[in-house]
């Protein structure tokens, strides 16, 4: 089972509430999906995840297929029971983490060839592959193996790698016909920084059908105005009747900009690895809880957060914590950055309900100082 | 306020459970107190630690005086707040972390002259000094400084310890005295492998007179049966109406030992500190995570135990997140040791408050493979 309906629609821009139904429960949009890559959500728990508001996790299809591995996860019948997370998992193709980790990775039409970054082991991910991995994960939405590029590309580049990323749509489409899973699959947009590209990319997607679309090749390292306005020319154009899902993106200014262009679903590990680094998102910016400002900081990092951190520690202990490198300090930041995040999403949601979503924008930036 | 009761006494050894009341609530004895070092038992959550039954916590005072410091601690009016923990914390003197941790510490009559193991800043860690910043923590239960040495050491210099640590005793004493601080002060007895020289210690600070006597000097090298010899030899020569605390011990195995022995109090790094390498205690003894054979093990670790984790995770989950050293793998088996420990405190004292200590310790050996 997969559906997806549209709520409300803003009525000055393209931003949209829904919600997702899915074997697993329903998730209401637009959503950020914590990253979860090796079956857990860095230093947190499923509990926690639920209590900060975590509909849908994602999980690296890359990084499962090479640990623990498939013959491992099939036992449990997927990636939910063996983690203890019984809401939707939404898993990429591997093809992103081939290209970005693995050594010596060649891509062919056949697909890509590649050495494990653990221990050198070759293996080959076809789209096939893919499909048959994501499957085996007990994904309840999986995504087609595409061609990621980094930034800059070339012209030509990017039009072969769309290009291959349709053939490899359509023999991912096929792949799951064959196959009785439960889940969906969603394609992706490709077509680098080019308008024409990105257009030809979705048609030729769009042309396979899918139940979602994805975006892709966003984040790559291209400057913040290029990302923006290639996501700006792209979703709107995406089918209106499908869930629109904005790949490893972004900062919560990002989320806010997309949600308004009509982005439905997010993922990065921005929220996440950041709290591992010591950086902390607020309603008044991101700070670094290294900063000597906190050392006697008897208050929360965020007066007005909920989240458990906040309800229960000081800035001092926070800072305490992390200058000494301890466990905890990752958990407690993660925990309130995913909050924050999932907090930011709850709160568009509600803005886009009430048809307010430009006052919120406009708020959400003049708290900010950082 | 500081009481001990003894509740039940063992017909035919000396084992004994008893009640500590403090200001922040009733400790039963026998008891087992998890470390937390830096203000916070490694991975783990306040509300985790008393979901396992932890009454108590040791914290460490050399770690504390230099991070974050007294300064910071102060402004929170102790470590409770700061770490968001209301049961009583037990402090240790520092003494011992000097003696292993500072570089170049040198003792004298005065006390301990040391670099910080962090920044080599110097510092003087005096009997009065250790009082002091014992009192800033906040700590319900503060001990006395004293001299510990390494296994093996010679007649004469444990004698020469035993002494300066009587006369630091009473120093400590003495500085207490002089304060309106909360909780109570304990005294050490030292006196190395010798047992006339473990008798000497424990007449002279019993003379000066405490609340509550430890066994310090043990678990510093020396074999299995002479650490159980000594303790045999001092414990049940303690006072009787006294709570007797067993420093830095051990295994589950010395636990039930040294509660035979009429042993009121432990503390160890064993359950957390094995438990972040991977090492999992289970009533059929200690098992290594990372073994192959938990590859695929649909099972908990221990299928009778009750702890968050063998409640919700396979052998083979956690062998994966301990192989990909994910945070949560610590956590996970932070939380089962220390369950594990503390349950197994809490079966000593049914098993003596039912004059059945005997047949629990037969059933507790009969049950171990390894």
């Amino acid at each position: 089972m997969f559906n997806f309906t549209i709520k409300n629609k803003s009525k000055i821009s393209s931003a949209r509430t829904g919600v997702i139904e899915t074997d697993r429960g329903r998730i209401h949009t637009p959503i950020f999906m914590p990253v979860g890559t090796l079956a857990t959500v860095k230093s947190v728990s499923p509990e926690e995840l639920k209590a900060a508001g975590a509909q849908i996790i994602l999980g690296n299809t890359y990084h499962l297929y090479l640990r623990p591995g498939c013959d491992v996860i099939e036992r449990f019948a997927g990636v939910h029971r063996f983690m203890n997370w019984d809401r939707p998992i939404l898993t990429d193709s591997g093809g992103f983490q081939v290209f970005s980790l693995a050594k010596l990775s060649r891509i062919s039409e056949e697909g890509y060839a590649f050495q494990s970054h653990i221990d050198g082991s070759r293996h080959l991910l076809t789209p096939e592959k893919s499909v048959e991995i994501q499957q085996c994960l007990g994904s309840d939405i999986s995504m087609c193996l595409d061609q990621c590029l980094q930034y800059p590309a070339e012209y030509s580049e990017t039009e072969s790698s769309l290009e291959l990323t349709a053939r490899w749509a359509k023999r991912c489409k096929d792949a799951r016909a064959e196959s009785d899973a439960g889940g969906t699959l969603f394609g992706i947009v490709q077509g680098g920084m080019f308008n024409d590209l990105r257009r030809r990319s979705l048609e030729s997607t769009v042309e396979i059908g899918f139940n979602g679309y994805a975006v892709g090749g966003l984040s790559v390292g291209e400057p913040k105005d290029e990302m923006l306005a290639v996501a700006d020319f792209t979703i709107p154009r995406l089918p209106e009747h499908a869930p629109r899902y904005v790949m490893g993106v972004g900062t919560p200014e990002d989320l806010v900009e997309l949600s308004g262009m009509g982005a439905d679903m997010f993922d990065c590990v921005i929220p996440t690895r950041n709290a591992r680094n010591g950086q902390l998102f607020t309603r008044r910016g991101a700070i670094n809880i290294c900063n000597a400002r906190f050392k006697y900081d008897m208050e929360p990092v965020d007066a007005q957060c909920d989240c458990y951190t906040c309800r229960h520690y000081s800035g001092a202990y926070l800072r305490h914590l992390y200058m000494a490198r301890e466990l905890l300090a990752y958990r407690l930041n993660t925990l309130h950055n995913l909050h924050y995040y999932l907090d930011l999403m709850q709160q568009i949601r509600t803005a886009i309900d009430r048809d307010a979503f430009e006052e919120f924008k406009r708020d959400f930036y003049a708290l900010r100082i950082t």
